[in-house]
């Protein structure tokens, strides 16, 4: 197993290691930010990347944001991006629907678990879709609506799709509606399975939570087009056309920004340490995620 | 692997069967009846067993009702049983929490995910708890509240459990905090954990799912006091000191009655075929959970 490069501090060692790379894809949410506190020098490190013609992927797994509002969020925080530069899970999710999966019209329609992010990016794709942000499945359970459930009459019979990804408005009726169409044959897909969400400096349940119920109701994991899934990679490259070994992935958490490299065949990877894993993580013997580089934060990659 | 001796109709077999217990452990949905239909002389074969000096017990997972709400039920569909002879998974839990758990005052109470069936059976041990179906938990999480988790302003200290049962009204504000609680060290536990609840001939998510989301976070399982959990077996034992040699446990679900029954090496288990699993579970070569007997209906007991 090869040790994983400290490269803070080390000028020609960062510059060796820049220098093996065309591509440099780049998880956000403890790598650039944690948030709505911007990291030091995260502008000035990506102005620096961009002068070194480097070309800049922001892959991310929160599916609450479209590209749009992720670009919003650059804006506020003073980072230079294009929307073209975001790519999203919920964006990843609805390219794989339209494109890759491309269910026969009218039985193409997806019951979403999630909120507005989704939403807007399967419009993005024009796939349609009901569930989501709508009021009518943002209730309690009532007695009919067992019968009504199992019956069919609550069910759209176009639902050829369940899409979950991180819903802060999930209950039980949704979760009951979605396991109907399960049952009933419908492709199941997730925009990410992330257990956790890192937020106020503490831990809230991530994607992979507020969809567990249905995959725990199925009996199976849904189909994740976020990281590490490499339905993820492939969509990232299907867009972008790069070169895999000319690639970097830099992220702050092994078993989804590093794993999500790795599998990818990148040509390297770099850790954060200002996110979720420390370092005690992949510097141990033994640990099967290494990255081939880390650094104490993405700044120090000005030198 | 012993083959299961099916009995419907085998006047003798049946006999010798019932001459080998005192005590018979039944499952109930499933086995006495499906939701409002109960199955054809369930009454009648319960007072043939105990016109044979049987004693019955009514061992259920669904952590909905309280015994006093299951009494209620049996009456309604002409079921002679007393509310001592039933054991559901709420009172299993209350029981673990009051006199097996016994955390020191005030550092005792319990935050519950479930419905009334919980907090009635905590109630009549003595158990303080919050959660449950308190109305300010049945709402969404706003922007606020992630700060005050984190914080602590939404938490009560005294929270020494998390207990999650079967919720009609999951959300993720209840998750996120159950999450914070078990972050600060809360003991984990649950009054089942079955993925999918059998309703209007078709399934729903049962406890398990409507807790999965909090498992999923933490990353963990929760201790079941619920079938097949032999935490739930010692509690029944501990109440009505039967002889396990000559106790047979009776249901529909291989994967947790048979089970159940199986791993607290009980005298013998049966299983009737009006419920979850069919008998191509059993009989295939090479299965690990095979009752000791199995008949289609209870009722075919009657001989």
């Amino acid at each position: 197993m090869s040790q994983s490069k400290y490269l803070s501090g080390d000028k020609v060692g960062i510059e060796e290691f820049l220098s093996r790379f065309d591509v440099f894809l780049f998880d956000c949410d403890g790598v650039l930010w944690s948030g709505d506190h911007i990291f030091d020098k995260v502008p000035e490190t990506l102005e620096y990347l961009r002068s070194l013609d480097k070309q800049l992927v922001f892959v991310t797994n929160n599916s609450t944001k479209s590209r749009a509002d992720y670009k919003k969020k650059f804006d506020k925080l003073g980072i230079p991006a294009k929307v073209e530069e975001v790519f999203g899970s919920s964006y990843s999710a609805a390219v794989y629907i339209a494109r890759i999966l491309k269910l026969p019209a009218p039985k193409n329609k997806v019951f979403v678990l999630g909120e507005t992010g989704i939403e807007q990016e399967l419009d993005s794709e024009g796939v349609p879709y009901i569930g989501g942000t709508d009021p009518a499945y943002r209730r309690d359970i009532e007695p009919e609506d067992f019968d009504n459930i199992a019956n069919g009459k609550l069910l759209d019979p176009d639902v050829g799709v369940v899409l979950s990804g991180l819903d802060f408005h999930s209950n039980y009726l949704k979760t009951a509606i979605a396991f109907q169409y399960l049952q009933r044959g419908a492709v199941y897909l997730a925009t990410n399975i992330d257990s956790t969400l890192p937020m106020a400096k503490t831990l809230f349940p991530g994607a992979g939570s507020s969809g567990a119920g249905l995959a725990k109701a199925i009996g199976r994991d849904p189909l994740s087009l976020g990281k590490p899934s490499q339905a993820m990679m492939d969509a990232v490259e299907g867009k972008f056309q790069f070169d895999r070994s000319r690639t970097c992935m830099v992220g702050d958490r092994m078993n989804t920004d590093i794993q999500f490299g790795i599998d990818g065949k990148l040509g390297g990877t770099l850790a954060v340490l200002t996110g979720v894993s420390k370092k005690e993580e992949f510097l141990e013997e033994g640990v099967k995620t290494v990255p081939l580089a880390y650094v104490d934060t993405l700044g120090d990659l000005l030198g």
